[in-house]
């Protein structure tokens, strides 16, 4: 088959947004956008043996792909609706095409986003590009740059699952739990859009908790005192690993696409699946506490993101 | 440079459009669509050795990725606005980076397109995806699928070009018009905008005249008589090769990113800078003539496209 056959057979399997006047098949998708919504867009790669093993399951590098544009989505606090994929492949295999094309359905049927046009390349390296288009009401899209001494340090779900599946992964012993994590990330939709107008700043965590976190506090004079006590470690994660090892997958593992958020307590003490796990100061530092002492990570006192 | 230094560095730098109301800088763009549009939503990926040789300039590469999604543009008639960028590249050369930012809003700036956000990756090999989303009224968008028997088949320009400048190129004999041609085409914007209401169909020649005419004749049973001495052939392409040679460019070359079309020949009579090169018919085949003889081509007596 042909790169129009591959696709037509594939991937022009959408049936689920009324909004797309053109899908899969002409020089670009017709798409019509709701009326006094602002459209939120988001672009991400992941790179075979950069950002997923190349020995994992075709249906699970395209899922994880959706998730980690959705991932951005949800950070922006809006709901998907389209996505065009550009897929480099390194060769025509339709067994590889058709488990992938598995994986991106299932993704986008879970989470109703729309395959609405792409791109199909074959060169050496397996190479995954997807582009989400999502809404928003005008002005509550959640931002990164309102975070204000004195709020509250938040992160949704438990972080360092992804990273430590991840290890196991490498390490060929995969541990179910904690691999599908890695595999499949579920991306915080529903939380995002409950955040709206109550998170003063928020990203996904896709590089790390404190990696993502400086984006957040950077040119600004705010730091945060971090209690690793309450980082919302699985016990899936401390069964395998200890507890340095924990803390060290929660705070630099990027994996889990969970969100990263501020606000005040009283804004968001009704929203479930979420846990606060810091404060925000002044002091243009993050600090690590285990009860009242600084924790080391190797041979840093701190992590200074300046 | 981390990649967020980067970034902002290099490609933070787009002042253009009003609509944009996040760009560069948080987890995704918020944007404003115009009332009463429907949106056009296209993505293309160039691959180093594969769409371009890995010995020409950055902003070359650039300009061309941008190029390669405003012909899709053009081809449904729309109007440029957003364009997302996701480059992987191999080393965190600045100077590399800086041609390239360079290319890319040179592009942009020409094109009245803004680039609204992205993401950054390091692998051994380059690539580029751009998606852009652009703009056009309800049910104005420029089809595949409306060519008839008895219309008209006309390309924009000259054709042929850019696969031959891109010979002279791998040969290391750059014409600098030819050569030109492949490392800076034009998308046919304006020229798709005219085309609205007029032509019956419309495709960019990405994959080359004959490869891009199958895809308005597929799945009906339209043939396509091609007159050769028609072929709009530049003099720098004609200057340079033979004119099978010059045939075989304009046939199956497919970086010029022209325009191909359908239309009758008195609803496009006052539109420039578009030739005729055959007429519809019922044949089911695509046949090529040179003044009343089939032309061969290799050991093909026509090219069928069943």
């Amino acid at each position: 088959m042909d790169e129009f056959e591959l696709i037509k057979k594939f991937f022009d399997l959408n049936k689920i947004d009324s909004g797309v006047v053109i899908g899969i098949g002409d020089d670009g998708a017709v798409l019509e956008p709701n009326i006094n919504k602002q459209q939120v867009q988001v672009i991400d790669t992941l790179v075979e043996n950069i950002h997923f093993p190349s020995t994992i399951d075709p249906a699970d590098i395209a899922y994880r792909a959706v998730m980690a544009n959705l991932s951005d989505i949800a950070a922006m606090g809006a709901i998907p609706r389209w996505m065009t994929l550009s897929l480099t492949i390194n060769n025509k295999n339709d067994k590889w095409i058709e488990s992938f094309s598995k994986g991106l359905f299932e993704a986008a049927e879970h989470y109703r986003v729309s395959l609405v046009g792409g791109d199909l390349n074959f060169a050496e390296n397996i190479s995954v590009t997807i582009s989400i288009s999502g809404e928003v009401s005008p002005s509550q899209a959640l931002l990164r740059n309102g975070a204000q001494i004195g709020d509250s340090l938040y992160v949704t779900g438990t972080i360092g699952d992804a990273a430590g599946g991840l290890e196991l992964l490498k390490k060929n012993k995969p541990n179910n739990e904690l691999t599908q994590r890695f595999l499949r990330p579920t991306p915080r939709i529903k939380i995002g859009r409950e955040l709206i107008g109550k998170a003063t700043a928020a990203i996904d965590i896709s590089d790390g908790l404190l990696g993502d976190l400086k984006k957040i506090l950077v040119d600004r004079n705010l730091g945060v005192d971090i209690q690793l006590d309450l980082l919302p470690i699985s016990e899936a994660l401390s069964n395998q690993f200890n507890s340095h090892r924990c803390y060290s997958f929660a705070l630099n593992g990027g994996d889990d696409y969970e969100l990263c958020f501020t606000a005040k307590d009283e804004d968001v003490s009704n929203i479930s699946g979420i846990t606060k796990v810091g404060s925000l100061n002044d002091s243009g530092i993050i600090l690590c506490y285990l009860q009242d002492n600084i924790y080391k990570f190797e041979d840093e006192s701190y992590r200074h993101f300046k």
